[in-house]
């Protein structure tokens, strides 16, 4: 593949190209465990500039691998056929606010949490940031289908997104959807866009329907001597007639490596759980609060306490928050990967779900814990294992392999929020094998010459451990 | 066209196969102004027949136009290319209801209001009925993404549909979604699906994500002697803290049309708007309706009344849901057509959306009323109209393409809840211009030899008036 550096120069400005192999470098990784260097960096800044990139990169079928700020943790934006990685962090405007409309139109590389900033003196949000809303972009979280802690109540991005800009492979630019709340107007493109991953088209600007800030939120937290009286628990407030704005789990190995590398002195029980409710007023969101304590009372849940001061908001979650950070410490020579990280299942098979992750992380010598928004049905696992061992790898692909032969079992889906890309294809692939023919003639439908993020999702290898370079150094 | 009667018979027994006259004219047409007659009518039984009409007809190439209710206004189900009409209402079974899980797996002949008479044992409801709900069946609504009364708070189809079985063109069976409250798994092909009107493939089975029935509801209706104030008033309560269940508007028109056909004794003023809080507490939803009620007090709105009797909110609601009958009497002579009968704009502009209506009305020699869902952006308006003559014909379609000129140049959309297919197709072809290209590459992708639902849509004919035959007796 020969690219004209130059070329690309002409476009963007010399400033917004980079081949340098330090550069190179920083862009060949994702918050996964693959790692594949482009051949060019671009920075595209303004739409034009992305059609202009796109049309020279379809004539020449330059691969052309879509990139926000890398926090994606399966491998979206590793550029495993090399080509050009778009960073379209420089596309950050916020548009238009149309607070009357309640909608804003975005460029696709603005973070979630300075969308939010700027919604917020117009007494508006948009409500569904991930835990990494701090870096993630509108552009990549949409790309995604991400959503986050408060998916239970308010859902993902897809619920938010009501029109897109969209330069396809060839360099046209479309516009889809409308400025409105409903719609009944053909194919809904846009929504096909949304958890597309960078492999139909490069989302150039965004609009999103957007909600009030909620006036009112007080929040619980309840322990558990037993993971399946939490995970009854955790279903029957799904079931019941409150719908809570967070519902997270933390579990034995959470909550051991919290008080083991940050000291949080929390009980040592099976799980904990954290529960907000938010509404219009205090009158409204009290009494459900108050239907949430009961329901973990009757699950045997103790040391229950709620409250609506946000310090001791913040203290009540900060072991949820904190968690990726201890598991990351938790053991000497073990590292935190994001493999089998986000599976959703049920609602009625959340305290089984967590405890087969336990069993078969036990079973295959790595260290497979169970947390995250399990109101939603998304569990997180990280596993932790010693990285630098070519046997552990081997293990963890085992563990993966099997915690999704069950989830697919029972009716659970691969990912809830963080995408298919590389890491999760293979156990992908096989939930969706029926549908996997379609997705590739809708893909060639889109770009037909297969340069946008190509070999990811249907086209993904089957073996992640072998079928890219993995970012970590390992031996034997 | 030489279809094989028999085969089709031996495929579904005789008694759902018929190519009677008479059974051909009831399928000729639907609620819409078109009309064709079908070939053959086939009532499949289940998901085997289905994938066999399917690959007998692919293999002769031979149109096949799914079809719920027939309840549809824009021509989804009129046969224009004749063929098979595929009637699913005899699959009409609910599978399952999992009141853990808050979902349900039916057919897609179950019409709306028998799914919610079900889930009622379980305290659980789908709840965007349409209207027409009592005949309208699952499938057809998701092949629309229709919505209705409940959207402002409660959303459209799209929103609870979770996954779904899928009868391809070719006979394919495929599984799309999953049993999750979300998911980023790849291409979300279910919601393509959602709003594809019959073309992509025969949706089979239908997974559905349910809600708590709100257990208080209280209803309010206020009277202003100026559209505009009732606009403001409408745009301010969608901009409020508050989300209101229902949110309808009724203009003069309609009023008088009430007054005239039914004797509803409704205030003469210019506009009427009914309001609905629903929640889980009367506690939670008094306060909603207050604020309501100020809003409205604040754009001089008066004889405002507020009610949570299940009598007194029948009797407040009355006026708008008998609506559609009223009209349909209104003028000696006149028929109500649906033709831009459920366009949407953005919240700032609902009282302008309204007052264009009127005018534009006036000025072609029709009577254009201008009602409906306002707090989901979604105004109604039937055409009255002397059907019998050649030029009323041709100040509807006058009328009508003004009318969505306007909606276009205001970031609105042709439909919000009731489709395409053919009477919408013109206008909406216009908004969709530039990517008519990329809907016809994906029907090809999901329908090679064109035989699913064909010339509808961004197929569709770009006059409506002459393309297809009317239903009405047209003279001179």
């Amino acid at each position: 593949m020969k690219i004209d550096i130059e070329n690309l120069k002409s476009i963007v400005g010399k400033n917004n190209v980079s081949d340098e192999i330090a550069d190179l470098y920083v862009y060949s990784s994702d918050a996964s465990v693959h790692q594949a260097m482009p051949s060019v960096v671009v920075r595209p800044k303004n739409i034009e500039d992305v059609q202009k990139i796109m049309r020279y990169a379809d004539m020449e079928k330059i691969p052309v691998v879509p990139r926000g700020a890398g926090s994606g943790t399966s491998g979206h934006s590793v550029p495993i056929d090399g080509g050009i990685v778009l960073d379209l962090k420089q596309m950050n405007r916020i548009l238009e606010i149309r607070p009357y409309d309640m909608l804003c139109k975005v460029e696709p590389g603005v973070t979630i949490d300075d969308l939010n900033r700027a919604l917020k003196p117009y007494d508006l949000w948009y409500p569904t940031p991930p835990e990494s809303g701090r870096i993630a972009t509108v552009g990549g979280t949409i790309a995604n289908n991400g959503s986050g802690v408060k998916a239970i109540k308010y859902g993902a991005a897809r619920d938010y997104v009501i029109g897109m800009k969209v330069v396809l492979a060839n360099g046209t630019l479309i516009t889809l959807g409308a400025e409105t709340r409903v719609e009944a107007s053909g194919y809904q493109l846009h929504r096909l866009m949304v958890g597309s991953e960078g492999t139909l088209g490069i989302i150039v600007e965004v609009s999103l329907s957007l909600r009030r800030i909620p006036k009112f939120a007080a929040m619980g937290i309840a322990n558990f001597n037993k993971l399946e009286e939490a995970g009854e628990a955790i279903s029957e407030i799904v079931n019941s007639e409150v719908i809570p704005s967070t519902l997270e789990l933390i579990d034995d190995i959470g909550i051991m490596a919290l008080n083991k590398t940050l000291d949080m002195k929390l009980p040592e029980v099976e799980a904990i759980i954290v529960f907000e409710c938010d509404g219009r007023t205090k009158g409204a969101v009290n009494p459900d609060l108050e239907v949430l304590k009961r329901i973990c009372k009757r699950h045997n849940g103790f040391g229950i306490k709620v409250s609506s001061d946000p310090q001791e908001m913040t203290k009540m979650y900060s072991g949820r928050k904190k968690l990726f950070a201890a598991l990351s410490r938790y053991k000497e020579g073990f590292a935190c990967t994001s493999l089998a990280d986000d599976m959703a299942v049920p609602n009625s098979k959340i305290a089984e779900c967590a405890r087969k992750i336990h069993e078969i992380g036990k079973r295959h010598h790595v260290i497979m814990n169970a947390y995250g928004h399990c109101g939603s049905g998304v569990l997180h696992t990280k596993i932790l294992m010693d990285t630098t061992k070519k046997e552990q790898w081997e293990d963890a692909r085992q563990a993966v392999e099997e915690i999704y032969d069950y989830v697919r079992n029972v009716g659970g889906t691969a990912s809830g929020e963080h995408g298919i890309a590389l890491s999760k294809a293979p156990s992908w692939k096989k939930e969706k094998a029926v549908s996997l023919a379609l997705m590739r003639a809708i893909k060639k439908a889109f770009d037909p010459n297969n340069i946008l993020n190509p070999h990811k999702m249907q086209d993904a290898p089957d073996d992640w451990v072998t079928a890219t370079k993995l970012r970590y150094q390992v031996r034997g």
